[in-house]
C-alpha cells in the first residue's frame, strides 16, 4: 500500500499539476485563464473562437464523444495527464497513449487503469476521489481519439500579452526603500497565484504580489535588483526590488505551460537578457531583461539522444553560466542540454549536448564551473562543464533523483561534493566535484546516505553551515512528510536527526502540513521551511536556527496560502546552495 | 499565355517532381519504391503493413473518401503537390492547404483551381493533360481532409537500409585505373535512376551506375576519390573512383525525399564526414565519409525568421566550409542557414543564422569565404561569411533567383562579382563580392544583364574563360529553352550571342530538347550542355569549344536517358564555378 501511494505521489510530483494535486485537488478548468486567442481556441468550446479554430479529427475506431465532452476531456487531460504522458501523448514519465495503442486496449481496460492506477506510478484517480465514475469513462474514451495538438505560441503571440506596468525610464534610478534586499525571500503562494516578499531580517511580509498560477521558481538578476517569477501557466512577472514597495514592472505570457526562467549573469551582460522555457509549446524565448520584450524564440523539437524524433521536448531547468555568456537549457524528453550563447541573436550559436533522459532539475557545483542535473528516468546525474561547454560525466545515483539545485559542501574525507536526494528511494548521493585536487573521487558517488524515506524534493546546506537538510515532502507517511532530516556534515556516519517542523508551526487544523524546501538566509545561520497545507487550511513558514537546530520563528499570516518554494535573494543571485 | 505557362513551369521547377514533370509526366506510384517499413506504411494501402500503421483521421467537414481513394490521393499529393505546398500543407512556394482553409472553399472551387491553375504559379493539371477529371475530383476532396503526417525516419531506420557493398579494407589503396579522374563528369540520368560517369578527355562513357531516382546532385570528397550522389527518393550512393571500374561501395536511404549531400573539406577532415539533408523528414544526418554509417541526426523543425513555428523546414542546399570544420545547411522554410560544426558530435555546436525565405541553392564567391545563396520567395541573395560564421549581407535581385552554384568572374569595372540568373525573369544579377578592395561595390548588384528570358536554372563560367553561359531550360518558348545565351565578360554591354545547342545535337525525334546546365571541364576550355528530352526520346550531351563557341563533340548513346546535371570532378571538388 505504501509503495502504491508513494509511486502515485511521485507520478504526481513529476506531473504538471503535481503540488496542487497533493495539497488540494484542482478543479478542472480552474487552473488556467485563457489570455490569448490561440490559447482560448485550444482550451475549449467555451471560447467564442473555439468553433473557428478547431478541426476536431475523430478517429473512427474510437468510441463516440460529443464536441462538448471532447472539449472537457481535453481540458482535464491537459491539467491532469499531460505532465506525465505529454500533451501529444507520446509518453515520457508516463506511458504513450496514442490511439494505435489505446484503441486495442478498449474502454473497459482503460477505465480500470484510470480508476485504480498502477504500481508503476499511475495515480488511482477514482479511488483517490479526484475523478468520479463519469470522468473516468470520459477520459477512457478521450484517449482513444487522436490527440489534438495545442496551438503554437509565436513571438507575436507573446508580445501581444506583454505589459510594461512601469516603463524603464519611470523606474527608480536607485534603491528607494530601506529593506535589506539581499535577505528578502520570494515565497511561492502556490494556489493563490501570488508570491510573498518576506523581509528576512524582520520576518515581516513586505507585500503579496499577483503573479501566474503556482509559481514554479523565482530567479534574481545578476545585480540582485530584478526578481523574475514564472507560473505554471507560463505567465512571467518582473518585479523591481528598488521600488519603495517592490512590485510588478512588467509581465508576459510565454506559452501555455512553463517551469523555468533565468537571467544573464556573465560579466558585461548582467541584467541584460532573460530567458524562459516552456513545456508547451516545447521551446524557449530570450527577452530583454528589463522589459521582457521577446527577442528570439527557439524550438526544442528534434532528435533525442537515440537520434529519434521527439515532438514534445519540454524545457525543464535553465541555469545561467558564470563562465561564458551562455544559458544551459534542459530539454527533458530529448535528453539534451542546450548551451545557448546570448551575445548574437541573429547568428544564434547553440550546442546540443547529448546526456540522458529525462532531464529535470539541477544546479552548480561549489566552484560554479559544473552544472549538475538530474536525468530522472535513468537515475543519473549529468555533469556539464560550463567552461568547455561540453559533457563532463554521467553518474549513476539512486531512484528518480530530484536535487532541486542540490547541496554543496566539503566532505571531511572526499573533498568537495554535491548532493542530491531522491523521489524514488531514501538515498542521498554525494558526488565528488573536484577533478583537479580530488581526481579519484570526481564524478563518482563517494558516499550514499540513508534519509527518512522516499518522496524527497529538496536538499540544502550553506557554505557557512555544517548541516545538511533533506525534506521528504511527498512521503506517504505523515510523520515523515511533516518533518525534516538533518545530517552533521562532519559526522555523516552518525546518521540524521529528525526535526518535527510541522509541530513547530503549531497549526491548529488538520491540514497536510507537508514540510518542503529548506532555504537559507543570506548569513547562513537560519533555515526556512514551508509547512504547506491545502488552500483552505492554515500554512506557515518555520525558521530554524541553524546552529542549535531549534525552531526560532514561525511566520503565520492569513495571506500565506499554500507556501511552497522560497528563494533568498542573495543565495539565488549568487547560486549559493 | 506565355506568362501562364512560364509560371506553371516555375512552380514545377520548385516542386519535388519538377524536372520529371517537365520532361515526362511521372506515373503516380512509379517514382519511388518503398524500402523501409516506415515508408511502406506511409506510402499506401498496397503495403501489407498499411493497415497496422494508419490511423486515418477523417475531418467530418470533408467530403467522404474510401480508404483506397485516400491512399491514392496521398501518393499523388506527395509526388506532385508537396514540393510547393509542403507535405503538411502549411504552404511554402504554394499556398497553405489545411482543412481550415480548404473546407470553406469547397470541392467545386478547389477542382477549378486544380484543373486550370492560376497565374500565380499553380499548374493547370487538367488542361496540361497530367490529371484526368477523376484525379482532379479526387485531389479536391483529399485536400479537405487532415494532412496525414508521413513517418519519421530515425538513425536506426537509416542504418537498416545501409549497405556496404565493398568494406573499406577491401577497397583499393591507390588508384587502380588509368582514367584522368579529375576530368571525369558525373551525369545525372534523371528518369533512369542512374548516373553516367563520362571520361572528360575521351568523351567515352566509363560506366552507368545504379543510384536513387532523379539524382539531384553529385559531390566529390575533398581528396576527389569519393563521389556522393543523392536521389530525390533520399537514396545516397557512395562511388569509389579509385576502383578499376568505379562503382558503388556503399549506399543508404536517409529519408523519404532529399536534395542535398556534401562532405567535409576542412584541413584535417578531408573525406571524413558526409552530410545529407532531407525534405522529409525535415532534418539532416552526419555520416562516416567512407561507409555512410549514420552518426547524428539533427531536426530542422523550429522557428522561422519571424519567430513562428514551422513544422516542415526542408533542407535545401548544403555546402562545406573551407574556413572551418563546418557545413552550411539551408533550412528552406525557416529562412535559416545552419552552420554545423562536425568536430564533436556529442556536443554538437551549430549556429542558426536568420536570413530570408525560402532558402534554395547557392555557392561560394571566388575567394571561397562567402556563401551566396538564393532566398527565392523574397527575390534575394543571402551572403554568409564562413570565416566569421555570420550573416554578411542580404541583396535584392530579380524574380525568383536560381543560381545553382552561381558564376564568379572579375568584372572589368567592378572587380570580383558573383552572378545569378532567375527563374522568374530574364535578368542576370552581378553582385560585388570583394569587401576589402572593392568595398563600395560589395554586396550590391553592380550590373543587371538581360538574358533570353525567364526559366533559367543555371549560369556558369570558369576562371580560365571569358564566357558567361546562361541557360533558359524552363522557358516556354522552345527556341529559347533549346538554346543558350553567352556573354563576353569583357564586353557585357554588347549583349549575348545565342548558340543553338539543340541543333548541334542533331537529334532526330521531336523531344523537348531542353538545354540545361553548362558545366566546364577541368581545363576550362570546354563547356558541356545536356540536351534533355523525355525518357522515350533521344537526348545528348553537347560539348562546346569555349574559345570559339562552336559545337565540338556530341555525346550520344542509347544509355544516355534524360541527362540533366553534370558534375566535373575537379571543379566540383574545388568549388570552381
Amino acid at each position: 500500500m505504501k509503495t502504491r501511494k508513494l509511486t502515485s505521489l511521485i507520478a504526481l510530483a513529476l506531473s504538471s499539476m503535481a503540488l496542487a494535486a497533493v495539497a488540494q485537488p484542482a478543479k478542472p478548468g480552474a487552473a488556467t485563464t485563457p489570455t490569448t486567442a490561440a490559447e482560448a481556441q485550444y482550451q475549449g468550446a467555451a471560447s467564442p473562437l473555439a468553433g473557428a479554430a478547431m478541426h476536431q479529427s475523430s478517429n473512427p475506431k474510437a468510441p463516440p464523444m460529443t464536441e462538448e465532452e471532447f472539449a472537457r476531456a481535453r481540458q482535464i487531460y491537459f491539467e491532469r495527464c499531460a505532465g506525465c504522458h505529454g500533451v501529444l501523448r507520446k509518453g515520457a514519465t508516463g506511458k504513450p497513449l496514442t490511439p494505435d495503442l489505446t484503441n486495442d486496449k478498449g474502454t473497459e481496460y482503460l477505465k480500470t487503469f484510470i480508476a485504480y492506477g498502477s504500481p508503476a506510478g499511475m495515480p488511482n484517480w477514482l479511488t483517490s476521489g479526484e475523478f468520479d465514475e463519469a470522468t473516468v469513462d470520459l477520459m477512457a474514451r478521450y484517449i482513444q481519439h487522436d490527440a489534438p495538438t495545442p496551438p503554437e505560441f509565436s513571438l507575436a503571440d507573446m508580445e501581444a500579452t506583454r505589459k510594461e506596468y512601469i516603463p524603464v525610464d519611470k523606474r527608480p534610478t536607485k534603491k528607494m526603500n530601506n529593506y535589506n534586499i539581499e535577505n528578502i525571500f520570494s515565497v511561492t503562494l502556490r494556489d493563490d497565484g501570488t508570491i510573498a516578499l518576506i523581509d528576512g531580517d524582520t520576518k515581516e511580509i513586505i507585500s503579496i504580489i499577483k503573479t501566474g498560477y503556482a509559481v514554479h521558481i523565482s530567479r534574481l538578476s545578476a545585480s540582485g535588483r530584478y526578481l523574475y517569477v514564472i507560473g505554471r501557466d507560463a505567465r512571467l512577472n518582473l518585479i523591481d526590488l528598488w521600488m519603495e514597495k517592490p512590485d510588478n514592472v512588467a509581465e508576459i505570457k510565454v506559452g501555455l505551460e512553463a517551469r523555468s526562467v533565468e537571467t544573464s549573469k556573465f560579466k558585461g551582460w548582467e541584467d541584460k537578457i532573460a530567458i524562459a522555457g516552456t513545456y508547451w509549446p516545447p521551446q524557449f524565448v530570450l527577452m530583454d531583461g528589463d522589459t521582457l520584450k521577446p527577442k528570439k524564440v527557439v524550438g526544442t523539437r528534434g532528435m533525442d539522444i537515440n537520434n529519434e524524433y521527439h515532438p514534445e521536448p519540454r524545457v525543464a531547468a535553465i541555469v545561467s553560466s558564470h563562465n561564458k555568456p551562455e544559458f544551459l537549457v534542459n530539454a527533458k524528453e530529448t535528453g539534451k542540454v542546450w548551451m545557448v550563447d546570448y551575445t548574437d541573436l541573429t547568428n544564434l550559436k547553440t550546442k546540443q549536448i547529448d546526456t540522458a533522459k529525462y532531464l529535470h532539475d539541477g544546479g552548480f557545483d561549489a566552484s560554479g564551473r559544473y552544472f549538475m542535473t538530474a536525468a530522472n528516468a535513468s537515475d543519473k546525474i549529468v555533469v556539464i562543464d560550463t567552461k568547455e561547454s561540453k559533457l563532463e560525466a554521467i553518474v549513476d545515483v539512486g531512484k528518480i533523483p530530484h536535487p532541486g539545485r542540490g547541496a554543496n559542501f566539503k566532505h571531511p574525507k572526499f573533498g568537495p561534493v554535491w548532493a542530491t536526494s531522491d523521489l524514488g528511494d531514501e538515498g542521498i548521493s554525494l558526488i565528488g566535484t573536484d577533478p583537479k585536487k580530488n581526481k579519484d573521487h570526481a564524478w563518482k558517488v563517494v558516499q550514499t546516505l540513508k534519509g527518512q524515506g522516499g518522496g524527497s524534493l529538496f536538499i540544502k546546506t550553506h557554505p557557512k553551515s555544517t548541516n545538511l537538510w533533506v525534506d521528504t515532502t511527498l512521503n506517504p507517511d505523515a510523520k515523515i512528510s511533516q518533518s525534516i532530516a538533518v545530517f552533521d556534515i562532519n559526522n555523516l556516519d552518525k546518521g540524521y536527526q529528525v526535526i518535527d517542523i510541522a509541530a513547530c508551526a503549531g497549526l491548529k487544523d488538520d491540514g497536510a502540513k507537508r514540510v518542503v524546501q529548506p532555504e537559507y538566509n543570506k548569513a547562513g545561520d537560519e533555515v526556512w521551511f514551508s509547512v504547506w497545507s491545502a488552500k483552505d487550511k492554515e500554512s506557515a513558514i518555520v525558521v530554524v536556527d541553524d546552529k542549535t537546530r531549534a525552531c526560532k520563528t514561525v511566520i503565520k499570516d492569513k495571506r500565506l496560502i499554500t507556501p511552497t518554494g522560497k528563494f533568498n535573494v542573495y543565495n539565488t543571485q549568487h547560486d549559493v546552495y
